[in-house]
């Protein structure tokens, strides 16, 4: 066969509620950007709709195939918060997490840039301190979200449910690692953030691992904040960030407030990377399935498109990535107050693409 | 012994940093609230320095005096994060931590007003929509913070750290009950918080809970969010808020977070309460010791003199409370933006009281 011709190939799950129409538009956006036939698509039907119809969440063939492509775009995934007809953790744990944890998917990457002009939930005074631009590398395969845990006499007053955070020397390492390198491309400051004066276990091991890596990288200044701080320090003084390195689910928090400051989470996009290329990394905008707004067309694609120039920087097209995202960033600084539609904005974007 | 008639005891413990400065504030504003004699105070030198000197955190002799104390007063216990001269965590969970669990300190009350005037990091457009008044009912004993957990080949490349949340219906049903009676005493709206779709143990257990309790209070209004959405709603929307119940490492998160959008850590009081009545509970401001500002003066005593205000509600002597509150509210809605020293913040309060 021959390989070495062949084009980089794209699993595609749309996934659910507002899912597909945002991957939509991404993909209009990235075919225009590269040209039609420069991947191979496969698109995948998994998500609520598709559990409902077949009551499976994943098939381990499937699983297969997507461990065969290039890279997977992922729409979002999950039920309505609080829905009763999925259980909970369902379609998550079995789909989305699954993903990041069988293709071992360690750097979840989640760029934080406010563009000017977006409306930002801060103040003048806040903002006038100066550009936000940070990114936060959020540990992708372990901590809390390793499904360590269970309960006892569940549905009983006697009931004990238990969560565990699995966090290893070399889990961590390769993060603060691929952290610090990228704090060099960047303005070199690197912050760890945990909670290490109550969780002395996990914490301890984030400080000596960010200790030990930081010798290698001189030039990178870092400091560290206890995560209760930097929730602080998101809304009173963003601009302090540049490289921000934590755990699973301290970064899922952190990057949610972060995608608030800098305008909604409407815009941000991030990258689930298999840092040493055995398994196809993730790209997939921060929201979730907004099944609120699901249906009418109105959802924000910005962050699903600003995730295929993720995408195309992994697969190292550095200058298609840059071509999405002056578009991105010239739509949105000019976008105003007028509503537009989720293919309005797709449009407009691929307009700018030059 | 005419036990009936003694007045009621406080163990003061003004702890590192700042702890000593505000602390001072906040008896000097009791005192003048209740009279000299009304409480029968002794003060416990306990945290860093103590540390330092005698290499003892908390003595079993000083529990158990503790213990017999109808409240305890504390400052501020704490290094400096990233400090090396005291063990990470060592005086938290030695001292503060121990004291919370020792004394089975299951709420943590930590309201969040934003009194007009107050310099805030939102923008006008936010706090437009309305005042922002709501508490955070933080499980006090259980969660992340129970100590659980370890680390097996520490310092080697094949380390493993492991945290371990426990939760049990025992402690979540008191915290939701606690939660749900506040809330009618409010404005009828409670708000879950939790990460159910990821923690599915822990989150089922939350929220098997809450729906329970709920059918017990058909006047509130109850809806969920994870902890990740709540950072986003905090500086969207912080309106929506009255009374929050999350787990102990969320409401450590969230209500610093609250504390930021409302105009500071500087005001925010917080109340450890048994609820049991079993041991005393204590009163503490949210802030920290902030050793970077310590010795010089400076510290706003605020949060806690407003936290002797949940001190002498938790005491029956809600009229007190009120009158400290008032005070604290005034001056604060008149402050201005001259600089004032920590025992001048404290002399104007006094001043109020009326
Ligand atoms: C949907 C959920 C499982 C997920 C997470 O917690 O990681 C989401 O919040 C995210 O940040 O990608
Ligand atoms: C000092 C620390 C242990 C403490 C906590 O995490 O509970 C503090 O942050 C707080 O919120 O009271």
């Amino acid at each position: 066969m021959a390989q070495t011709t062949r084009n980089p190939s794209l699993a595609v799950i749309p996934g659910d509620g507002i899912g597909p129409e945002v991957v939509g538009e991404a993909l209009k956006v990235l075919t225009a950007t590269v040209g039609e036939n420069a991947f191979d698509i496969t698109h995948y039907e998994l998500g609520a709709q598709h559990w409902l119809e077949t009551g499976e969440v994943l098939s381990d063939d499937t699983l297969a195939e997507l461990a065969g492509k290039d890279a997977l775009v992922l729409g979002a995934v999950g039920a309505a918060p609080g829905s009763t007809t999925i259980p909970s953790g369902l379609l998550e744990r079995g789909l989305l997490l699954k993903l990041r944890f069988a293709f071992d998917q360690d750097v979840n990457l989640r760029p934080s840039i406010r563009y000017p002009g977006v409306t930002s939930p801060l103040s003048q005074a806040v903002l006038d301190k100066g550009p936000i631009d940070f990114v936060v590398v959020r540990e992708g395969t372990e901590g809390l979200y390793a499904g360590n845990g269970g309960t006892l006499r569940a549905g009983t007053p006697q009931e004990i449910a238990t969560e565990v955070s699995v966090n290893t020397a070399f889990g961590v390492e390769r993060v603060v690692r691929y952290a610090f390198e990228l704090a060099t491309r960047r303005r070199n400051r690197l912050t760890l953030v945990h909670k290490h004066n109550v969780l002395v276990n996990a914490g301890g091991l984030w400080r000596r691992i960010t200790e030990q890596v930081a010798e290698q990288f001189p030039q990178v200044h870092h400091d560290y904040l206890h995560v209760d701080a930097a929730t602080i320090s998101l809304v009173t003084d963003p601009q302090r960030f540049d490289v921000v390195v934590t755990d699973n689910l301290f970064g899922d928090i952190l990057t949610d407030e972060a995608a608030a400051i800098t305008g909604g989470i409407g815009l941000a996009p991030s990258a689930n990377i298999n840092t040493a290329r055995t398994f196809p990394s993730m790209f997939e905008p921060v929201h979730g399935s907004a099944p609120d707004i699901a249906g009418k067309g109105i959802a924000d694609p910005s962050a699903a498109i600003s995730s295929m120039a993720l995408l195309l920087r992994h697969l190292g097209r550095e200058a298609d990535a840059e071509r999405i995202e002056r578009a991105v960033a010239a739509d949105i600084a000019e976008r105003g107050t007028a509503a537009r539609s989720t293919s309005q904005i797709g449009e407009a974007i691929v307009t700018r693409l030059g």
